[in-house]
């Protein structure tokens, strides 16, 4: 038998607390989460179950998740909740019968008006650090297509449960003559290969859910989305088991140097997405984007 | 769908340019690539493929494409010049019937005159930094035995087709009683894993077609040279629907460290270079294996 | 044929030597070894044999080799001495039949003596810095359970050999409510990829043989430990056909940024063990869990 210090653990970042949630205080998160998020949660919805402690957020600005600025700051909202409710886990997944989430509302950068524009971005950056680095474990079930800023979701959580064998996933920016900001690329490389990141993101290409499994981008296939959402269970039900504060101070040493690459980095790549979005090029791209959508 | 800022597209050092070459714009470099390269080339051959706009390369330094330094500056010139007339993609083969590369030319070391060995290296780099970081996509097809500093032009290229079953590659330096500079190292370890590039590396291990492929080292067999062409071509042929820009900004992205760290350390690397050739243990060394080279 | 120069060979932190041990020297070592540890060693045993000049360095405090200050005192002794001494390669084992090391010694953390913990965890450094760092091939033949520090130092090694199929292994600190250092994890890392060591190490996973070997923690299984030593000895004759300088020169290029890290941080590393064991709550626990073994 043996014991080990944690370097972490006098880290000043980031904050050590008590491992266990008790059984009540479980049950007094659940009803003021239901009673906070039934009130304005209207894109993101939050159950807890009882029993387990573990929380099934739900995206449902329908149709396919676009993800805005208040789907962002929602998801913000309950992912802080639920660190500081000391959450014993958390399975994120969609209410769309086809699509976990389509990525980044691509009105946002469409004639944008730079207050919020600034908020959009900082919002998805803080939506990252939140979810990448949370203490509790996490795990996508992921019930529909996953493209872009959706796989990036999928990517920050731990563990990643797909529903197979129609849907498709993958960090495609290319394919839509764009590229994923650094901290996209470091979500994919903490799950793939680095060969394999190169050649899906150099391609921008989509994965069905059994070449991610292949590849490792997800790591268990689901029926449908109960199946899903089962396996999800378990996995976090086998974490409840660990010392909380040593898992946490695990997940953020492995995840370290990205969560500390976009906090010394979030104002340039802010001014990146800025300065990108007000070229007249992309401009006029997103114009014509939309304009091909329209006649659909 | 979604849409996402590029961090790299504002980065000085790349500068994006347009991504599609027109038809007429392919034939002309046809025209003037095979006026240029038919004069000047003796030791590098393109040929242009006039309908997708595909260039291949062939290394013609007979009998095995020994890297010395008129080969190595062929090839920056062909490269650079395909950098600058926005090639659609390269494949780099060999016009020996066997031998792919057989690297580095050891007669540019072996009682080397200064300046040459100078500008020996630095060609090199160079090299390696125009291929490493092109932004046009690179297929190596793999006709033949390719060791050492044949295997890091091949690792340089995005995507590898080797003719099998009979020949080896791999960084086989330490065979040599040398190692590999940092830059092969990093080559191979954006290809292969960290466990793997361990093994060979400290073992210099040349690997059959077969063994490469199943570690990752190549992506695909061939039955014979055609065949490895046609195989580098389809995967060109995928690539030319992409954005070119953004296929190069997330290629140049993911291999962004390597090649910062050659810029960063260029000089330093030479002096190496130039300190490890001048030492009378390593000439010594070339003197008996020369001689052994006479008698066979 | 090809020749490349070595970045490191003019690096001064590690100092080439000459690569060839003659078989003089390789039977001085043995008189000499044998002469020197058969009268200390009471903890660590060396035998050499004198055909291939490869130790079998076996840790024999029994019963479960926990690792203490002396057992790494002895540890770090023999390492030097192979060093200095231009080993051939050492095997590194248990005199136990069950175990191969149970990992740190709780007891040097339960209620310490301040000079003693420091000197239990700069020995333990120590010890990893000249095993990770060693300039002679290594390989554990893990002939039983190696579990958190036992598996750090399996990890170390070049290579793993572990008899199956009914043993573990695992950096499984998590499961003990404490965190692997960042060192611990870099030696995973060095072994597994990202996501394997994430997973493993946020649930403090311990391994069976096959599952350990599925995903490259072990790199062969063996069905004893007489077969373990024995693709042990394999693996190192192989080694031992190859410039000794070169490839020390490689191993050290490719294990550079671990052992760059330890040597930059062994005075933080070393006053976060030292805060950690003197927190109430760990020898709290430290109390309760040794209460729980006396019950047994």
């Amino acid at each position: 038998m043996s014991l080990h210090c944690s370097w972490l653990l006098r880290q000043s970042c980031w904050k050590p607390y008590l491992s266990a949630v008790t059984f009540n205080s479980v049950r007094h998160f659940v009803a003021r989460s239901q009673r906070e998020f039934s009130s304005n949660g209207k894109l993101v919805d939050v159950a807890v179950n009882e029993n387990t402690g573990i929380s099934t957020v739900t995206m449902q600005r329908l149709p396919v998740n676009s993800l805005n600025l208040e789907l962002l700051q929602e998801l913000y909202s309950v992912l802080d909740t639920l660190e500081k409710d000391r959450s014993r886990g958390m399975i994120l997944t969609s209410a769309s019968p086809t699509v976990f989430s389509a990525g980044l509302d691509i009105l946002e950068m469409y004639k944008p008006k730079q207050d919020r524009a600034v908020a959009f971005w900082t919002t998805l950056q803080d939506v990252w650090l939140k979810l990448f680095g949370s203490s509790y474990p996490t795990v996508a079930a992921i019930n529909g297509h996953s493209p872009a800023g959706g796989c990036l979701v999928a990517l920050s959580c731990e563990y990643r449960v797909m529903v197979g064998p129609k849907y498709t996933i993958g960090l495609n920016e290319t394919q839509l003559g764009i590229v994923a900001p650094k901290w996209f690329q470091f979500s994919m490389k903490n799950v793939i290969s680095s060969r394999q990141a190169e050649l899906a993101l150099t391609t921008g290409r989509l994965f069905t859910t059994d070449e991610a499994l292949k590849i490792g981008l997800i790591d268990e296939v689901a029926t449908d989305k109960a199946d899903a959402i089962a396996k999800a269970e378990k996995f976090l039900v086998g974490m409840s088991k660990i010392s909380a504060t040593a898992r946490k101070l695990a997940k953020l040493s492995c995840r370290q140097e990205p969560l500390e690459w976009l906090v010394a980095n979030k104002k340039k790549d802010l001014q990146e997405f800025i300065g990108f979005i007000n070229q007249p090029a992309v401009q006029m791209g997103l114009d014509h984007y939309l304009e091909s959508l329209k006649k659909k």
